[in-house]
């Protein structure tokens, strides 16, 4: 993929503005329609070309969508979560790869030495969980690009969920998040968000 | 701001996808066009939206423009990052705000015991931390969506530049964002990303 940048930048327009950010919620119901692989590829193939720190890519992402998979998933799910995570056709586990180092020399060409960096267990971990979680923010962002709802949850047993499914790898979840097309009553009243003058100051 | 929202969700057009996310690039040099205040506003009016856990909204931002502001911050950039953040218009410090607990009866109505939840100390840095990476990884995706490049960067002592902004404060760093218009030669050559198999499993 090497599509040319435009010298001269253009704003998103208002349709996509509202579909990424103005007017999307994050959906507490699901519909039985059904999402299909090439929609989940596509998430990805937005996602994976939103910058991380020296290119090194974190995210792995496991789609859980099968009867096993899901009754694997549910027991870690808290008690608000497994009603919507039942419903959702798909269900995805974002994780870090602690090892994501290893990829450097080829993720990073410029600077293969970077790996080095990134050789002590706890440094590595936090960039990684770091790096990870600003991809996580990416691809709640891309679920909304590619037309469908997205539910984005940490109200889970974080070392069941990572035993059940990441035992003997060095995988670690950072965010669990229900896929699909909206349900009855989906949304929840719109919650506050804070003012500018809340947030931002000047330099 | 209470646009509602579509039943039947709309995917981002082709033209979108590129903004955001395709043809975007990271910037490495930047022109003299200035970045007006209208535009860093319309990035947090944006951003705001995009969902943390228990609407819990951490981030804060310090927009760095002025010459005594830039005088600041460079000390704490490392070399690489310095000659860029001297030349864009605009650089961003998001910061975790790590009291930001005690919005939470006016953010979360629904729950405001939920506040109780981040009493302990580090479990509350760690999601205030969490949760302001989220949110710049939204960030930096709306930068780019008000029709600006966005230079995300790692690259300085976080230490020395939180003690410069945010001593005596509840703030600690988590990103530093060059905004403004592309300069010369602005695009490094694109980087490898990983592929589908390499990142997605099926359960």
């Amino acid at each position: 993929m090497t599509a040319s940048y435009p010298t001269s930048l253009q704003p998103l327009d208002e349709r996509g503005r509202q579909v990424l950010f103005t007017s999307a919620r994050t959906s507490n119901t699901f519909s039985d329609e059904p999402v299909s692989d090439e929609q989940l590829a596509e998430i990805w193939e937005l996602a994976r070309w939103a910058p991380t720190s020296a290119n090194v890519q974190p995210l792995r992402i496991v789609f859980v969508r099968t009867t096993e998979g899901k009754a694997r998933l549910l027991p870690h799910m808290s008690g608000g979560n497994q009603a919507k995570t039942t419903a959702a056709p798909v269900t995805a586990i974002l994780a870090a790869d602690l090892e994501f180092h290893e990829l450097i020399p080829r993720l990073y060409p410029p600077r293969p030495e970077m790996k080095d960096v990134y050789a002590e267990p706890s440094f590595r971990r936090e960039s990684a969980r770091y790096n990870a979680t600003l991809q996580a923010g990416y691809f709640v962002l891309a679920v909304r690009a590619v037309g469908l709802a997205a539910g984005p949850m940490l109200g889970y047993d974080r070392a069941g969920l990572d035993a059940e499914f990441f035992d003997g790898t060095p995988r670690e979840s950072v965010l669990v998040v229900n896929i699909g097309h909206p349900g009855e009553n989906p949304w929840f009243d719109r919650l506050p968000r804070l003012e500018q003058d809340e947030v931002i100051t000047w330099a």
